[in-house]
């Protein structure tokens, strides 16, 4: 059998603690199922910046680029507030995502059931939601050029950024969107704001021809994005897929994640395109949640989004379906079961630490 | 007394059924009360591309230029969706805001007591809600150029939307949310994206840095756009002002808009800069909701947004405080009685038409 080329990124804030509990699942399936994981390790965000100076070094990213699966904590925290901003924590996943070409970003936003409470929305409105936000990635105003600060005089300042899509892009993401679509309940919302953005026009116009010259057997509907966020809010379940630009959903993903009540548990996956010959796609595996430098090597952090982030992982990269299966039952077990951490902690739950929980779902596993 | 001067822009779908209601409001105000306000009228939007072919006429602007306020209903339809952009309905909204210099989009979201079991929040955490988003509305990406669409030949077309701030955009805008902090809560958020924009990191630094020169009494805190939106959802109550870029602005204020259960009922202000002699400011007060062209024309509108934009406005362009304070309550009250349009009706409650519903607030005033 093939080794199966992990790297790992585990970066800042609780991104360490939430890695181990994922090494422990590595080890055993290597141990117990001979999955032949072969594991790298590395630094990102302010670890980088630390030892480095840079947010990634060069030698990491050649061994992202090399890997099958780049699995990614989280980085940033109050420490690296004031470096210079191209070597912010945040430039290591941004340059991760740009130069493997992550351009389709997958955000499942699921509601556990023994959560529903924990939700802000009513339970009612988010029991067994289930929408996948798909966020086109390496595009958009997080990479469009100029980008800038200019000095005007007379202690004027100018900033710009850049939005900018071409067909190519656009079409892509949408095809990855309907693809998905097919696989659940065959329905995509794209959202953009073509009333105001010439690139929400095109993006309107690329997603409707890709939609009709090769998936007109899936539901499509349009939505400005703010009328999105809104309806997101009102009556999450109306959504099966939804397809937006990079900046929209960095914005609408975050909402989503947090109406689910179970923003802690959430993964993501960002992949590439399959390559020609091999048909094998880059990705980087990443929680949706932040760093969290509060709690941070307490000990007290969730580590379930990183761990259903390997179970994305194991279902997009190497085809482990079963075993995807299989890990996020047992991530739902635990929870109904009782077994909490503080974040999602409720009456007459057992609380527990990132250690216990991690081997709480391993148990299960 | 010198005339009050109002042009009144119902512009398209439920937005003439609304205004009407204002009407009423205005006329027995001129009558009973020697209001002294004079009022012209025009077309804007759909309506306006009707009869000249225009999003708004040349000789509409000049009104709207020459007028104390004026009072914007909505645009917009799918009749008029594939009218070319420069003329589509929005374009009129989006020019007024621009040639008036209407740079501070007021925003208030909140939560009437007698419609907090509307929201899709749980009602504890909106019960009582009463925030302010201030948006800034004339720059950013809506108006930063390039913004174009470009043929690249082999089929390929690349989108381009430039976001531009400058310092004085950022501080001025700043300025008016420190303002009306002092007068609510005195608290400020400012949210960005400085983590992948370059005008999060000016915007960032301008607000700080006008707080500390000027508005040092104010709390104020940063948090990033994506974060704040989830803050939003999960406990809206923490804030007081949120002040914002235009596009952030547009997406946040109506997920704020969401919460309170209240869509239907909520106005907002667009003010310019104080005139240098007169000390007057430029201002449009609309409602946040949009054209709704489903509901058009059956007289089922809830025209509470549309009435409580013209209590702004005798606040914010007439200094009628009392009188904006009394509407305001007359408008709670006809809620406290159960008299509810078919949007925000509820069991026990007696639901009404547009214009009874003008009516019972009129009664109320
Ligand atoms: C950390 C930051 C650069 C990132 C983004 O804006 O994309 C994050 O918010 C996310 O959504 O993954
Ligand atoms: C109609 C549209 C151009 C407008 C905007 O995007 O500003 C609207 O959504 C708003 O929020 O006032």
């Amino acid at each position: 059998m093939t080794a199966r080329n992990l790297l790992l990124l585990p970066g800042d804030g609780i991104g360490p603690e939430a890695m181990a509990e994922v090494r422990k699942i590595i080890a055993y399936m290597n141990d117990e199922q001979g999955a032949g994981f072969v594991t790298d390790e590395g630094l990102v965000g302010g670890s980088a910046y630390d030892a480095h100076g840079v947010a990634i070094s060069e030698e990491d990213m050649a061994k992202a680029l090399a890997a099958d699966a780049v699995l990614f904590g989280a980085v940033g925290g109050p420490k690296w507030d004031d470096v210079p901003y191209d070597v912010r924590p945040e430039a290591g996943l941004l340059r991760l995502r740009k130069d493997l070409e992550l351009f389709a970003n997958l955000r499942p936003a699921i509601c556990y059931p023994a959560l529903a409470n924990a939700s802000s929305l009513k339970p009612e409105l988010v029991e067994g939601l289930d929408i996948l936000i798909v966020r086109e990635l390496t595009g958009g105003v997080y990479f469009g050029e100029p980008k800038t600060i200019t000095d005007l005089g007379n202690g004027q300042k100018r900033a710009i950024d850049t939005q900018v899509y071409d067909t190519y892009e656009i079409e892509r993401i949408s095809a990855v969107a309907f693809e998905l679509a097919r696989t659940r309940n065959n329905r995509v919302c794209s959202m953009e704001k073509r009333n105001v953005m010439k690139s929400g026009v095109l993006w309107n116009q690329v997603v409707t021809a890709t939609h009709k010259e090769k998936f007109a057997d899936v539901q499509l509907d349009h939505m400005l994005a703010d009328a999105g966020g809104m309806q997101l809010v009102r009556a999450p379940k109306q959504f099966d897929v939804i397809v937006t630009d990079n900046l929209f959903g960095d914005m609408l993903s975050d909402v989503a994640a947090m109406l689910t009540g179970s923003l802690g548990m959430l993964p993501s996956a960002s992949l590439g395109a399959p390559d020609g010959k091999t048909g094998k796609r880059k990705a980087l595996y990443e929680p949706v949640h932040g760093s969290a430098p509060d709690i941070a090597g307490k000990g007290i952090a969730n580590p379930i989004a990183m761990i259903a982030s390997f179970a994305m992982c194991l279902r997009y990269s190497f085809n482990m379906v079963t075993e995807a299966d299989r890990l996020e039952k047992a991530i739902a077990n635990v929870l109904d079961k009782g077994i909490r951490t503080g974040d999602i902690m409720a009456e007459g739950a057992r609380q527990v630490g990132t250690v216990e929980m991690g081997d709480a779902i391993l148990a299960e596993f």
